[in-house]
């Protein structure tokens, strides 16, 4: 194992004060219980929103704090989550007395400990609303997970949920915004090389020199299958035919096309998946109104990626266009 | 070599087509002789910006095109030189009778491409200047440069100059400001693991489990020494001192914080770097005004970071601020 790091024990810790140091501008760290907040907060009158996980997958969920997307972030130990302590203590942090939405990916330990967190800042009085993201097709039940795991569409639903946040949605409304994405928004993945997660410093599974795994989870829990390798363009296909066969969007639909890194792969080859994903898109009578490439929901230095598509009425466009300013997503209009 | 290619031959292609495709709301593509420009280039009275250089650094330098940056791009074969011709047509297509401004990164293929191509427009009555960035302070001479190379300094390079030229800086002073960047900048690299050229199949070098190699360049050649591999923090401080050894900047300077990843480095890693790097320079007395920190000079999939230092006067610091909005760098103020 060979990682930029001091210590298997120190890696979330000394990646959380760097980051923070980085972004002093914006977000600002409490280190016991650990979790991180917008300067700002809580910004008055608006509904909070907090989002959490494992470790691992840089930039989210820290990286995206901001105006226009989450309030705190609460990360937990690499490819574990947080405990209910510090997830309380940022709802307390960031709420402005309109509540607070909590963003859940969907395994089975981050769901317990958000709903219990969500439970003890309910006894102080603040109003909690709790969407658990599910947008992996790839496997119906996981290591992890009871029902689909909640992958890279998250982003989708924290950027535009932190906008209906941002016009000045009300809790309902925001978690309804939330909802309505991650019931529109599908992905899938591939791996063509494993991670290694620090403290256990062996490679979470093996693959042969011809093969990849379809449908990889995001801690490198198994897919679909592993199958041969092949060019790119044959790769996307394998990943995308079973997002659209879940999605069945109608024809005409305006997509977002979302190439995602899984952390040690070249933008260069993410753009390879993106041509071929947009061709096949085209063919489909499907309209790419909106795209985002790049390393987003990673897997420390797995290699691979994963393709999301989320179908965007005019709401979510304009939801997904609001100005956002976080570290890791970023534009105005 | 596993990478999500179709060909060998074909990278560079479908990697453009596909970067063209998702960012088709500000680049336009021309394919023969292949080059990458602003869709609103030429933008009347404003000098012209064209960078370039060998392909496999993504998002360098077509992820760079956009308001506040570069006008057009030429992106030649992985690790290799764009010929004249299509720097020529760039140059042609960014002109607006301004003035063209040639950012090259030192590597003699490029400087003698762009030398030829700037001779080349001369003879159409289009003027000229050319600024070549050498910010690598890890070797004078190298494989393929004489003098230093040239790496993730040219980010800050383009980023002021862009800014200069937006602001109405004549051709003049638009290369001024590239200039003096270049003067106040330094970088150095290190590898924990190589990257593998598509057509060449083999990883470009070889390192123990137990070593690194210090200050390797951007197409994997070789550096000062292959050193134990250790800690972050010590990693670190065997990259940043040689910077601060050669720029040698006074008690109190303000600093650009930039920690470049080698794109197959994990986001969370490189912020562990930044934590370091930033704790080093509060030792010294110097001030971190701005930081940057994620892939954006890479080499493939090679594992690593480099660290880069500018000094920033007023006028650079409100260059690096003004607003750029690009694929791969993008704020407002």
């Amino acid at each position: 194992m060979k990682k930029l790091i001091n210590d298997p024990q120190r890696v979330v810790d000394d990646t959380v004060r760097g980051f923070a140091l980085a972004h002093a501008d914006r977000v600002v760290l409490t280190e016991s219980p650990i979790h991180l907040r917008r300067s700002d907060a809580p910004v008055p009158g608006k509904v909070g929103i907090v989002s959490g996980g494992g470790s691992g997958h840089e930039p989210l969920h820290a990286g995206f704090i901001g105006h226009g997307m989450l309030d705190a972030a609460v990360p937990g130990p690499v490819f574990t989550s947080p405990t209910p302590d510090p997830i309380v203590e940022a709802t307390k942090a960031v709420d402005a007395g309109a509540g607070v939405l909590h963003i859940v990916k969907n395994y089975t330990g981050d769901v317990l400990n958000f709903e219990t967190a969500a439970e003890l800042a309910g006894m102080d009085g603040i109003r909690i609303e709790s969407v658990v993201v599910d947008d992996d097709v790839a496997v119906q039940d996981s290591l992890y997970t009871a029902g689909r795991r909640g992958v890279a569409g998250t982003v989708v639903v924290e950027k535009c949920a932190g906008a209906a946040a941002e016009r000045g949605d009300d809790l309902d409304a925001v978690a309804g915004v939330a909802r309505r994405v991650n019931a529109v928004t599908r992905s899938m993945g591939l791996a063509l090389a494993p991670c290694t997660v620090p403290h256990a410093g062996e490679p979470s599974f093996t693959l042969a020199e011809d093969e990849v795994e379809l449908g990889i989870g995001i801690h490198g829990e198994p897919g679909r299958e592993k199958i041969a390798m092949a060019p790119a363009d044959q790769l996307t296909d394998r990943v995308i035919e079973p997002i659209l066969a879940d999605l069945s969007p109608s024809e005409g639909a305006r997509v977002l096309l979302f190439v995602n890194g899984m952390g040690g792969t070249p933008l260069s080859e993410l753009y390879i998946v993106y041509r071929r994903a947009a061709e096949v898109l085209a063919e489909r009578g499907l309209q790419v109104a909106r795209s985002l490439v790049g390393n987003y929901v990673t897997s420390l230095e797995m290699q691979g990626f994963s393709i999301t598509l989320s179908v965007l009425d005019d709401d979510l466009l304009a939801l997904w266009d609001a100005p956002v300013e976080t570290p890791a997503l970023r534009w105005g209009r």
